[in-house]
């Protein structure tokens, strides 16, 4: 059976121009663009509460490889995980109460990269000042751990944010994710970090992927949370306002309408906003409970081009809240680390999109469309953030002097509380959601 | 225990310039010259039986990263594996009955790369006509997928082989190889395609390989097949015609005799033709039946410049045919997927000798001699197939038009039979081989 | 909390140059100076006792993929691994009386690389002189094959140690470690041979790393070997004396105190020599006994710019000599190959130090100091030994015609015996290391 056209093929993969990157905005290392950029800012680095004074952590932010531990005082540190004295790992240095030893020779620095002692040197170091280890500042906040990689001279006063702050009685903040061995440095994605990024800016791939393509995915779908509704790919390019430009980044809105106990239905906005360069304000996908003060920030750190580690704190009564976010996607009914190579393809998830885009996706290749326009402006908002610190100007979120408070617009909110008559012509199967 | 040389020694291994491939015999990637000859012929992608509605597979020929599926009414394609949108994999895409749709955002693209939607665009995509996947055309035939990767306007009709046409009563075509995970898109070997095709012009190695180096590895041998004087490496090179340039491509003979039940020796010619680009025609080494009609051919498929996939199909009463080309070679008594690492350097097979060649053998380092005849043939057929397709002409067996029906010339064919009188002189063995 | 400074960060990782190795120490491969100048030496290949002509064995020595085989009538030989003819590896080759044969056309070459037979041309191969296998000239001795990879009109007599000679009654010499599958071609190492080598010039990480850092690692330290205050860390530095050149290398001295069975205390010397390119006279560091003559040598022989191979031989009594220079340093109680990675984190051994120093350290970063002397005496020499081969010139420790006796200075030796009354402020704990 053939299955080409009598005249002559067109579109076919033949003499296509060689892919590429938009090296720009993906590429991270010291030097590049990108690289610089970040460097503005603090990141996270490790969860504060994980972080004990037992062992150094190894990491790799921005392409550079570092070490993280907590000094026996309680500071923590990040340095360059080769020693400076002949480079053997500090990862196998001991923590002692002023700093960390290097297990070679025994040179000791401390959070600073001062050297405190060389053990098997005259005098314990005559001369030790001069071998400074490469260091970062640091700082603790939140539950995290943040650092900050770039010129001494331009760094900022670590950011504030409303959301993790007042915390009412019986919260708590919590920045441990349950996975065991990335509780301390993050969650490991293996793909460049834009892409994890970006998929905050999407936001009809939670209808086809997360609902669509191979069933609901989100715990909670149907029952306490959004209904059907709400999932449907082919009407909610309608129901979505883009790009809302906010004072720290950027946001979409979602309408939706929700059946209430009293019979009405309320109109309703998803509201997501993240915040440059990183910043993901993700509002709670299982549990809806409206109009409700936003809860919980996520940040995108990239390792190096082509991997990333996520960090994330949520205000929160119990740890549930946290484990929502990590594992509130199921996959076949499982969670991503129960699933077989065949279960993989035939019920994907977010892993497998966004990693299978490659380590690096290949700008070059795209075809943009309507529902992508929360991604373009984001884009381009990265990209006029490079530009900016290119030409000697302050990015967008880097501060002078005192920290300022900054507010976060991600939430679920009653537009029309109750007034609205149901419809069952504009949501059709909004009675199979009605909670209890 | 000095085994020097008392004079200076000679032939070391000391000053020797840096080792080097045949680019433009191995390369096969967009833009080579290799790659671009390859590309006017069509290849398969996929066993027809095996290829399903139910999932896409990923397959890479000629260095291109491609998926292939046969959609819901039964038409099989092949794309470029990221989809056009925003590059996540087809891999994990969804068949439909009239293509495939990307697991991302839900755009579903037919045979041909048309866009048939954009689940989450207004309209469904209002714009979709823009977004074609890049796509190759296919055609079905003999049990097997083949695909089309070159320019459009020099797409030849895919080829009609005689030996794969005209079955007989209760004959069939069989194209599935019986090794798991491997039975869609073909057998892989991870060495350059061409030390795979060569091994067919290589007519001694079956006699020092296969007989001798570690006892005979043919199944059947010495009893419904070859007799040991056939395999004697003594004295083959005077049984062999090396260069027999045909109308497809090349083929050797060699000249056997074979003891008859009448106690007469019959001579016998093996005869062992390739065509190009990369096409084998095996006759069957375990089960000789004389003066058959040829029943298989073999493709040597690039996946690029360092590992290929090996399509057959076979014209016979049952697949154990197929079985006996896949599995007819035992290493000490055992299949290759049953070797420990010590039974593969006591017993080396063809994967041994061709992988350890090197992920391209480097051409620089050879030292030919007579029974590497019908390579270097080979080779010179392949690079005036080269040379044409950069000159602008049509290369060997690219027709225009309507296929013709190609003669396959191998086989195992009696040249007098019964006439001789057993001869024990010239194979003093061949009473072991009588059959029963 | 806060652990940066109030004023502007200094010494911190940001703006650093791109760090980088010394090329010419460290990288092996043909053509580089440091390749060219140990081109001039004999290297170790493999154990005579463990090179049976049962099969060949791979290895890889600067830079280069060779077999080392033994022929059936006794004779050790080095081939390039790829055949002459067409590539194929010769580990797969079967030894023979005079030979190895390749497995796929039956070529067989000697030990020198003449091409003794081409099995499967016509009269065995009459032009079969034309195929040579590059070969490199081995010879035995001490238990070891040499194998030397230079210019040919420059092969130095393979050079004869007084230390492996003039055995006593009872001694042999051992060249095979007891590690399974690097028993024959050495004991590998995945980072540069240099890293390696020069450990033997730093004398105190035998302090720090080996005795303080995790606790004491040498067995029998303390008992039967070296007194706790040997490894003070603190004061090791004013016991040395760094560089002292000796006629073939370098050397150090460690002075210290021996408690004696009269209550005197003994004054003696460590003294550690190594021989240039890449040998280490490794004194017994668990068994003292004083004044003895020497008794081992080790090979640190680059497989390439980032992995080695370390061959051993000991003249002794027993096998357990070697084993204790292989296995006499515990990590946690326990041997390098029992234990976990956390263990490996919490008591880090040689391996741990010298791997995470990098594939190849960077030279660019260190920060050397008093203890590191050796290390820097030794790359002057290094440096020289490279220097002068590029000049033209005979490096050290190359000879001319008859191979004289070399002397190793290496061994614990009495200074001062028994006239030291014992001084418990000098060694605080000598009394603990009493023997029994």
């Amino acid at each position: 059976m053939t299955v080409t056209s009598s005249g002559q093929d067109t579109g076919t993969g033949y003499g296509r121009p060689a892919s590429s990157h938009d090296a720009r905005l993906t590429e991270v290392g010291p030097e590049t663009p990108m690289g610089e950029a970040l460097r503005r800012y603090w990141h996270p680095v490790a969860s504060s509460s994980a972080l004990t004074s037992d062992l150094p952590h190894r990491t790799r932010i921005l392409g550079e490889n570092l070490v993280v531990f907590r000094d026996g005082s309680g500071r923590p540190g990040v340095v360059f995980e080769r020693c400076a004295h002949r480079g053997s790992s500090l990862f196998y240095g001991r923590v002692e109460e002023d700093g960390i030893r290097c297990c070679y020779h025994g040179w000791k620095f401390d959070v600073q990269g001062h050297c405190l002692e060389q053990a098997c040197e005259p005098g314990r170091g005559l001369r030790r000042d001069v071998a400074r280890q490469p260091w970062y500042p640091v700082e603790e906040r939140y539950g995290l751990v943040f650092v900050y990689m770039g010129p001494p001279d331009r760094k900022p006063p670590l950011p504030r944010y409303e959301c993790l702050e007042n915390l009412a009685d019986g919260e708590s903040l919590f920045s441990e994710v349950p996975v065991p061995g990335q509780n301390v440095t993050g969650l490991v994605g293996d793909f460049n970090w834009l892409q994890a990024f970006e998929n905050a800016m999407d936001p009809v791939h939670a209808m086809w992927l997360h609902y669509t393509h191979s069933g609901p995915q989100f715990e909670g779908t149907g029952t306490i949370g959004f209904p059907p509704s709400y999932f449907d790919p082919y009407t909610v390019s309608d129901k979505i306002r883009y790009n809302i430009t906010t004072d720290h980044g950027l946001m979409y809105r979602q309408r939706w309408q929700r059946d209430q106990p009293d019979g009405t239905t309320a109109d309703m906005d998803w509201c997501f906003e993240v915040q440059l360069p990183n910043i993901i304000a993700l509002p709670d996908f299982v549990e809806v409970v409206p109009d409700r003060r936003h809860d919980c920030l996520i940040w995108i750190v990239p390792s190096d081009d082509t991997s990333y580690r996520a960090f994330m704190v949520v205000r929160a009564q119990s740890p549930d809240r946290l484990t929502r976010i990590v594992l509130g996607i199921k996959q076949n009914g499982k969670l991503f680390f129960e699933l077989t190579e065949e279960e993989k393809q035939r019920f994907p998830g977010d892993f497998e999109a966004q990693s299978s885009q490659g380590p690096i996706t290949q700008h070059s290749e795209e075809t943009l469309a309507t529902s992508d326009k929360s991604v373009v402006a984001l884009r381009r908002m990265l990209r006029k953030m490079v530009d900016d610190v290119e030409a000697g100007r302050d990015p967008i979120n880097v501060e002078h002097g005192q920290a300022q408070l900054r507010q976060v617009k991600s939430g679920v909110f009653t537009v029309s509380p109750g007034l609205t008559a149901r419809s069952t012509a504009v949501a059709p199967s909004v009675a199979d959601a009605r909670v209890g």
